[in-house]
């Protein structure tokens, strides 16, 4: 750290389209951390960076800085091989709901530290929460023990992590200056290589229901993940999936837990259950563990059983009944036919609407809210059967809901070309 | 004024290469002022429009916004034409002292509020605060009462003019923001619009003294500002003028009064005369006075009639003798030969470390330090001539000066090219 570097030095430098150094990005993120570089500084820094760029060396950098401003998850203790998994977000994402505890029932051990909703996105500590008792924060000791005892947890970041991302989280929000693919990436990256796993498979979405809408950028996206994780030594592969059609039927909070305990059961839609073996087996491969078949141990129960210790250890009954909504609303289809859209983005923002998702970060979520898709792309349907189930506590809610479903869903004569679920795989450099 | 408009609106618009509605400008400059548009906000929209631009209607809509965030001259009793000038800076620029008193005698009325020096180049009040008893506030009532009975005031902008142009001006300061033409257009015109004068003539300095060290970005910057007069229905003219060389042979703040008031007895350098006279016949024409010679009235001894009113209307005394400095430190030819050059940045640091110029705003300056250039570029000198006279009351201060003078002027065997003091002129088409 070189204190001659003065905050308008880097700023001049991104501006006038030059790399920043090694000393400029380490120095630019500590300070801003402490307080000497001000927020009025680092927000030019970050529309500089939004529209000039950084480079993958930059941009790793800048993930290892923020790192380095806080501290690191000891898991040290921990004698399986560490795996994470993070998804980009997108509408009925609930797979690491079933996922953490398959591949926990494999033999690795999975720390996943988690967020909440925002937008139409939902979070997993969000659907966690309607489990009655269960708890997401978690002391660093209670984390490392528990992947001990039970191989995986799911919980709420410890706010020593990368605390220069948080606070630059936070600027970013009010600034314009979000959507930039190395600032996202960096982001990431610095909370999951925090946690100390010692390998990562992203699950990059792309379609109308993700934050990347084109499989471009979605791409480009994922290459900076993997590439941040190369330079950082961790075994990183990325798979590039489909979210143009909500993922599952279940779109909300404790719909979303009941539909990933029928996966558990060894039921569940065919998406879901496809999604999380194929991300079970990224995983896996990249823990050393590829010659265990997460499909037959699904199948097996063993992966409810350890859905159960994990739940339980975090103080929730996965026995106790689920919140239930006080208020139901069906949209039947209008006519005979097949199902030829249903629009991922449409029925999120729906869910969220309905009190499943929050605007601002301090809002509270409605655990029993969501959107049931009783159909799905492909499917036959009859006029009047039903075709969604909107479902909330506060019915005032539901025109609001409507109203951003218009236009969301089709039903046509001929079932559409089926995407595949997972589009393609990026891998890493590192084995 | 919509306040729909969020501030993130607004930046993403500039951000994404949209031109900013006037709605959005109105809205954005209005809010900032109050506070409601954060410093961070602001900064990531002056870093989006410094990498992405404005169109001359956007920064004539920007610098309306900026004058209605405070009030505006009254100049209504004022009877004679008003014609303001302003020079983009440079050094030895001591070209208001003389030229204001100049215009007055020859009909005109000039409201001159100017700044202070940062930097390398130096700031008309500076010099004038050399003149025992002068001071530069006035009120609003006592400017236009100076205005009507001498016909030329210099002094501080008042503070309820163009607030948010000083917000953002000192924002601008420490985010890397400053070189932006839209930017630094509209800060000077809306400074020069609130004044209220009906015509400007403007001074845009080009070469390694001037902010603007190319002639392609000095007419960039003449164009925006004339095309902002143009918008603004005021009758603008802007020459384009050589500072690679510094004005004249003073260079800090008393020896400039000096020199002014050699040129405004009649004598002086051939160049300050020559661009004060310039300039004078372009305001003159702005002001319908066409027909009344500024040469001739300089030679009469009119001008510094009216410069000795001017001064001793704000309390001056301008028969007072001016501050010497205590110690001169001289630089000698090292050869026989011509002068090839003499670098304007290099004077100005000089004159700067000796004192006469300041690093931040708040710092003081030395009335009496600076540097005389006894030989100018194509005057022939012999070894051990005294070229440069270094003058300042810190004598530690000598040699950063010679540090920064090293190579910043040349001794040849043949006279250098002239190169024109007014390369050209950029006419606005109001008339």
């Amino acid at each position: 750290m070189n204190q001659t570097h003065s905050a308008i030095d880097v700023i001049r430098a991104k501006r006038d389209g030059h790399p920043l150094t090694d000393e400029q990005v380490d120095w630019v993120i500590d300070a801003y951390t402490r307080g000497v570089v001000a927020d009025e500084q680092m927000s030019a820094l970050a529309m500089a960076i939004f529209l000039n760029g950084m480079s993958v060396g930059e941009t790793a950098r800048w993930t290892r800085a923020m790192v380095d401003s806080g501290e690191r998850l000891a898991l040290s203790g921990v004698d399986r091989p560490t795996v994470d998994k993070h998804s980009t977000g997108g509408v009925g994402d609930k797979i690491t709901l079933p996922l953490a505890p398959l591949v926990a029932a494999c033999g690795a051990a999975v720390p996943q530290l988690s967020g909440r909703g925002l937008g139409h996105t939902g979070g997993t500590l969000d659907k966690l929460e309607s489990i009655p008792g269960w708890r997401a924060g978690l002391t660093t000791d209670e984390i490392a023990g528990q992947l001990r005892e039970v191989g995986a947890v799911v919980c709420a970041a410890t706010e020593g992590l990368a605390p220069a991302d948080r606070k630059l989280y936070a600027l970013r929000d009010v600034t314009g200056t979000v959507e930039s693919v190395p600032l996202i990436a960096s982001s990431i990256m610095s909370k999951k290589i925090a946690e100390g796993a010692d390998a990562l498979v992203l699950d990059v979405k792309v379609g109308s229901g993700a934050f990347m809408k084109t499989e471009a950028d979605a791409r480009r996206l994922a290459e900076a993940l993997v590439g941040i994780g190369d330079e950082h030594g961790l075994r990183v592969t990325a798979l590039l999936t489909d979210m143009s059609v909500p993922l599952g039927r279940a779109v909300g909070n404790a719909v979303e837990v009941a539909e990933s305990v029928e996966v558990l059961r060894g039921g569940g839609p065919a998406d879901v259950v496809e999604l999380t073996v194929a991300l079970a087996r990224e995983m896996l491969a990249l823990a050393g563990l590829s010659d265990v078949d997460p499909a037959a141990v699904l199948a097996s129960g063993g992966a409810y059983e350890t859905w159960c210790r994990m739940i339980r250890a975090q103080g929730g009954d996965p026995e106790a009944p689920l919140p239930r909504a006080a208020h139901t609303h069906v949209v039947e289809a209008p006519r005979d036919g097949v199902v030829t859209k249903l629009d991922a983005y449409a029925v999120g923002v729906a869910a969220w609407r309905l009190g499943a998702g929050r605007a601002r970060k301090e809002d509270p979520v409605q655990h029993a809210a969501g959107v049931l898709c009783l159909a799905k792309p492909g499917e036959a349907v009859e006029a009047g059967q039903p075709l969604l189930e909107l479902r909330t506590d506060t019915p005032d809610a539901v025109p609001a809901a409507l109203a951003a479903l218009a236009g969301g869903y089709e039903i046509g004569d001929a079932a559409p070309a089926r995407t595949p679920l997972v589009i393609d795989t990026v891998h890493g450099t590192v084995r």
